[in-house]
């Protein structure tokens, strides 16, 4: 959860680059939204969509440059890697945009945990259903047919639900399914761990303000005590001093 | 969490607004659990709803009208603006009456929790399970179609078990689906935390008597080191008194 | 969790109403299991379970009558109370089966959640499988039609998976099966905050030992400190000490 | 949790055993993966699965004799040795692979959760996906046919989301089921303590450091008060030095 000292390209591409993923996003749903769109601006999108993506390589290369520990850098930044390498994952280019919204919170641990389990799940959910819809659209027998479907299986495969009214098919279908249903898990996780954290720090809060007073009033007494021996002591200092 | 300080307009009006509350649930459920119901007794329901719901704005704005930090306010209080303003989520008015119970409830902050995860739950399951039949009802190849299906639907949404025999397949139903999922989650989160904030709690209590018991002697020793010093001191400063 | 002191007559008949208990499941449970069991048999059950409620009832008003607050004890056992009354819940009378193996256990809070959990879960398992296929067996368009369908629905459903292969249709099926799910969202929530205590614990102990050694180390310069001071003074006290 | 102390034996055998697990894991497979395999292929995979099996028992037996003592040792392998006797366990070998890689790393008690959580899952439904395919393949109304469908429906069980579009239908497959579904549910509980405990420990530490440094702030007065106290008595010792 640390986030590294921003240097100064990060500082001045942030909101750019937010920017871009949101325009690649919609540049790559598009097509999948409406499958009748005319060939032009299939072609106008898929335009959109590659010049980004050699905006995002680029600035993942000059990052990589300017990191002072190159390797441990790469390892930190695999899953971001991942993202721009492999076509199915390219939508979560939006996290992008969370990492940003981030950032310019400053609300506490949990407040940033919650932040990201918000906008994450809703990218999540919504980049899911583009791709299983992509995968399953013309496939017989699938379930998945229409954007509207494709949302609602998502939402029911993250919260673990499985009405079992919408599924998928096909491999590609099953291996989005799979990646939404572990990442239903750690949400389910996630969203206990961040109440459970908030239950305990208040009620051991309670428990240490009570202690805390409580040990309070013992060192005040012990303060005390010493202090009348001081006051003898000085007592002594005073009567053995030679009087002129 | 914090409860804020109760006006005097807030300390008068509780009670009656959490009947008005109820009142107001059986208005909005009667004419949805029987549609065959007689076209007068519609209209009386819906003149009771409708004059309940202006209760309700005028509640809002008196109490708007009278907060220190109106803006301040008015965020805190965007559920209960949501709640009056969206006609689909009117019969969460009824949490009203939770509220209610909660203030004059004091049994420390789980058994608040519990308090509202309780009364919370069963009003959100019998609200979405009316919402859900109202969309459902005459929808072709629907599974949902009378109140005991809509509740039975709504208890396997939330507990996440969905199995599929009864789901919506309107937009409205999968609507009202997709957030008594989403509770559904925080419900299980809620739960897990409790019980597991209850469980630290009374492991680190055991701990922490032991270390108390042991720290305690650790202190009386002290102390008793410093008594002993001072009695010596006490000696020195009699041997040192001029006798008369 | 506070066990009250045992009274003489909870000594003497813990382990008989735990056989009892089990005797009482057996006979509960063999004309559900074969209903073509001959009626001489299925008579000698009823009689069984009829003989072994009314010891139930006598233990209980013999407890109640001994116990030193009635209200307050009848409050706490309300859930006897509901099992004893209801003739649904009655199989769940071996719950009492479990009070006692936890009795005699002592490995620490969370070696006892865990044996309710375990021996508990089983137990609620088996007795609603029992209770569905009761309400299920000859009903139309029933999934549940012989135990092992009731006990493979049981434990889908307290885990909430809910394939939907087999699923309840009648109002008493269905009753038992919002039971059961409660019961395994309650189930998931204790497992989770179970291993979260444990884990919570000891991560919390290293990190306490660590600040221990530290504070440890700072007591006992505080106490070196003073015994050299208690020496000095010591030495004060013999030099005003008039020779003889 | 704790890792007995390693024996010689055990240092010398972890590495070799591991890659046995592994060549277990896949003669184990292959027979179920392609039932159209010639006769002899089946036959040298049973024959390796065979002599892999005395190799884990001789293992087995040497440890249990080494041990110091042997009933303790015997009750906490119970585990290995069940996975040992019971056939439809034995793929269960390859655990040994998590717990060696489990011994070579060193990241403190979560990391380790967090491996067990990351290869035992896999693994359990890797293996629960073979045996479920083994019992349902063939048998009647099956929805688990091919391997695809056997990773697919143990990966929706495991996460209790259950379409209920495959599911066992015979009891070795429910089996199967069951023990995946606890496995499950085990599984969300342990996703959830590992973060609910990180999050804990990251927010007590916080309350802690703030802690610390107050009271180390009042340890220092203390000391101040006491040195103070000691030069006093200091300057009495020497004047009441008799002068040469």
């Amino acid at each position: 959860m640390r986030t590294p000292t921003s240097s100064t390209w990060e500082r001045w591409t942030r909101w750019p680059l937010a920017a871009a993923a949101l325009v690649f996003l919609v540049a790559y749903s598009l097509p999948i939204l409406d499958p009748g769109m005319p060939g032009r601006w299939k072609a106008l999108c898929a335009t959109v969509v590659g010049v980004l993506w050699l905006v995002f390589i680029v600035d993942f290369v000059v990052r990589l440059v300017a990191a002072d520990h190159r390797f441990r850098w790469a390892w930190r930044h695999a899953f971001d890697a991942a993202v721009l390498l492999l076509p199915a994952l390219r939508p979560l280019q939006l996290v992008l945009l969370v990492k940003v919204l981030n950032r310019s919170a400053s609300e506490g641990l949990r407040g940033r945990v919650g932040l990201y389990v918000g906008f994450g799940s809703g990218i999540v959910a919504y980049v899911a259903a583009l791709a299983a819809l992509q995968a399953e659209r013309y496939a017989e027998g699938a379930s998945i047919t229409s954007f509207g479907d494709a949302m609602w299986w998502a939402l029911t495969t993250m919260t673990t639900v499985g009405y079992g009214d919408t599924y998928p098919v096909t491999t590609g279908g099953r291996v989005v399914g799979a990646l939404l249903m572990i990442t239903g898990v750690a949400l389910l996780g996630v969203v206990t761990a961040t109440l459970a954290s908030w239950l305990v720090e208040r009620v051991t809060d309670a428990d240490d303000a009570e202690d805390e007073r409580r040990s309070a009033a013992e060192r005040e007494e012990l303060r005390a005590e010493i202090a009348a021996l001081r006051a003898q002591v000085e007592l002594l200092v005073e009567r053995s001093t030679p009087r002129t």
